[in-house]
């Protein structure tokens, strides 16, 4: 048997490692455009912050493992077009410059995202930046070693990843945001929140400009980029600037082959991770989601999910029968002492999927107020009104804001009712929290909430 | 409406701060035979480490506070024996030795738990301490201010919090214990592994004896406390002793009453934390706990459990409708750098419970390796072999392993199998766990060995 994947970050990668172990027989080629394979892509802020020294920290499997192992690795080569119905793909070589076509018996499509680049006039200077591959994490930390100012575009987890690496660095730093606030993924008093907290620790080292567009670059007569001209008219100086402006399934090549395309724009699966052809599989962060609370279709791309999904496609294209139930759009992101968590929807996005979201939001401590490191969460809690059904949460703050996301998560996948929730019996102890945990008191809150409407 | 509650530190303070609020024409008597109410008695260790310098930080609600809102509190008045036919408590005023009778409509038994005391010879003498009442940790604070050793009767969650409240004062920690590892409430597997971790951060602060009783304490001519002799014959000198062997419930005075004591020697209630009796409830450490898993009785007396129920005794007896639905067995506690945490049953319980219990326990980074702050955690996961279902968890390590154990709860109120929890989507990122969480990687290796049986 011939298993062609494309892509080879994490989907990819893990999807040809347990090929490998189910398969040992079958012949493994896998492409990818990037000079990289099987690499911790979340980890770029933190060898940027230098909290290690070799990049080679964030590859989990070399090519060599791969090659020894049998799993032959394609760098630098770029699917351009998949024909479906002789089982073939279209690779260009990028160094060498020439096209060829390999066959597959099984395709496994793991080409993850790619960021958006917004209409910025000049956005191709030096010292602009993605933060996508391994290269993009090397040139931005040389170039953050010898510069002052940088400028984010964009403030979701990955621009905040990066404010706190800048700013440990000792870089000023500018935000420019379009929405109004920045972590636009949380509902907006929460996003408030977030922005409030985390300008009361900017300390004159950083600043956000929100409901702001980066709309020009200016430049050196090197091509170097040195200012930021915004769409109301401001203009200041800058040595960097890194666009992160979120992503978009990396699926060009994808379309016009037969492939099913959901309606969130990535490509469609099954729980088999199966596309609408028999014996071609997506996963990661180019596929479409399922989430788990009602079955409806989203995109949320992440590395933990795009593991999952890339050991789940392995086992079923190598003839098993395994499941990827789908997610709940969990996520934790910190920024310099400021941890943010979700789960589940948002109370925007419950609305919008046709929900009556009911919501609290508690501010508490997160241990008992005599411990020297306690710290407040704003803790918002989502149920709808009709079910009681628990929708989702989100937690700010300086304290352990994840713990009280993932406890969620246990409760959102067993479908627990707000009520139901209010019994759940959390670990106690001064250091780790207070006598009622801000998890039931917002619990029990919103219960009286949804019986007194 | 007359009200008596007999007990007044968590469950009884918390059930007449309730009733107040829902019956504001009920008059509320309160007997304690303490001096103090209101307080959190699990913050005395770290009253006696020294996190906070006034005792009065543990008082929730005064005595002055409660009677501005009618709530008569009665200190030093011990409940000795309730006559249900006549609806009458006889109280003893312990400092004038006199003892008279008081009336009730509802009554509220919440008198707690007490020290059990092993068969010491001269256990009496001066500096041997338990540890109970705000008097306690004064005595015990003001005693290792002027010790230089210090020796721990046992070792459950009070023993280790001491421990770490006398290493970090500066003294020298002998602990003995009974059984054949510290910490027996985990099994014996996890039991021996934090005693190996909390010696290999010893550095001769502190020493285990363990398969050992105390049978003699030797004293000087001042009647203090100057040394131990053990069952296999070791003796050794020390300033203070400090016993905390375990509790069982306070409940001397109820007995013969007619108020049914349940199988596990603490008041049986109903999910309303209503007795036998229908006026008479009991809430609290007194009282029984229904273990949410499979409803069996259990008696894990908590702080946390006892708030829960004071409230609900108080919605009832007040005319209202709450249940309490019992407890998971949750809990956590933290010595010098190890935290350690369960939820749930252990597997030596789920098997004495009648479950075919399989386990598996992984040790992994509780976070990405090359974050700064990564430490181990030690996970073991327990599920019926039959059914598939959870049963519950014990996480101990310097890593973050009390976040692991509260995701659990949720999916053990939820009654999820091992094969659901597989797919519960936690949040990631490298300050706050691998790509794939030890608790993920454990349930997955769990249904593996489950199916594979």
């Amino acid at each position: 048997m011939k298993i062609v994947i494309l892509g080879g970050v994490a989907a990819g990668a893990k999807a040809a490692a347990k090929a490998r172990r189910m398969l040992p027989d079958a012949v493994i080629d896998l492409y990818t455009d990037d000079t990289h394979i099987s690499y911790s892509a979340c980890g770029l802020p933190y060898y940027i912050q230098g909290n290690f020294s070799d990049y080679k920290t964030l590859l989990v499997r070399s090519p060599e493992e791969f090659e020894a192992q049998g799993v032959h690795i394609h760098l630098q080569s770029k699917a351009i077009k998949i024909l479906v119905e002789s089982n073939q793909v279209l690779i260009q070589d990028l160094q060498e410059n020439r096209a060829y076509l390999v066959e597959y018996d099984q395709l496994v499509i793991a080409t993850g995202a790619r960021p958006i680049i917004p209409p910025i006039e000049n956005v191709n200077l030096k010292n602009v930046f993605t933060v996508r591959h391994i290269e993009d994490g090397i040139a931005i930390r040389e170039k953050a070693l010898n510069s002052k100012h940088a400028t984010i575009v964009g403030s979701g987890y990955i621009g905040m990843e990066l404010l706190e690496a800048f700013v440990e660095l000792g870089l000023n730093v500018t935000i420019v945001e379009f929405a109004p606030f920045v972590m636009s993924v949380f509902d907006e008093d929460i996003s408030k929140l977030v922005q409030q907290q985390l300008m009361s620790v900017s300390d004159g080292r950083f600043e956000i400009m929100t409901s702001e567009l980066v709309t020009e670059l200016y430049s050196n007569k090197n091509g170097e980029v040195t200012g930021v001209k915004t769409g109301t008219g401001k203009e200041f100086n800058t040595d960097m600037v890194v666009i992160c402006t979120g992503v978009r399934p990396n699926i060009e090549f994808a379309r016009g082959a037969g492939i099913a395309i959901g309606e969130t724009g990535a490509i469609k699966v099954n729980k088999h991770m199966r596309t609408n052809i028999q014996n071609i599989y997506a996963c990661g962060d180019c596929a479409e989601k399922t989430l788990q609370i009602d079955g409806s279709k989203v995109w949320i791309p992440l590395g933990s999910t795009a593991n999952k999904e890339g050991r789940v496609a392995a086992i079923n294209l190598s003839g098993g029968d395994e499941d990827f139930d789908g997610v709940l759009g969990s996520a934790v992101v910190r920024c310099l002492s400021l941890t943010m968590s979700m789960t589940g929807y948002t109370e925007k996005k419950a609305k919008i999927a046709g929900f009556q979201p009911v919501s609290v939001t508690v501010t508490k401590y997160d241990r008992v107020g005599y411990m020297p490191d306690v710290n407040n969460i704003t803790l918002k809690l989502i149920a709808d009104k009709t079910t009681g059904l628990l929708l989702g949460g989100q937690a700010v703050g300086a304290g352990d804001a994840d713990k009280r996301i993932n406890t969620l998560t246990g409760a959102l996948l067993g479908k627990l009712t707000v009520e139901e929730f209010t019994r759940n019996d959390l670990t106690y102890a001064p250091p780790f929290s207070p006598t009622i945990d801000p998890l039931l008191n917002a619990a029990q809150l919103l219960l009286e909430k949804i019986k007194k409407d």
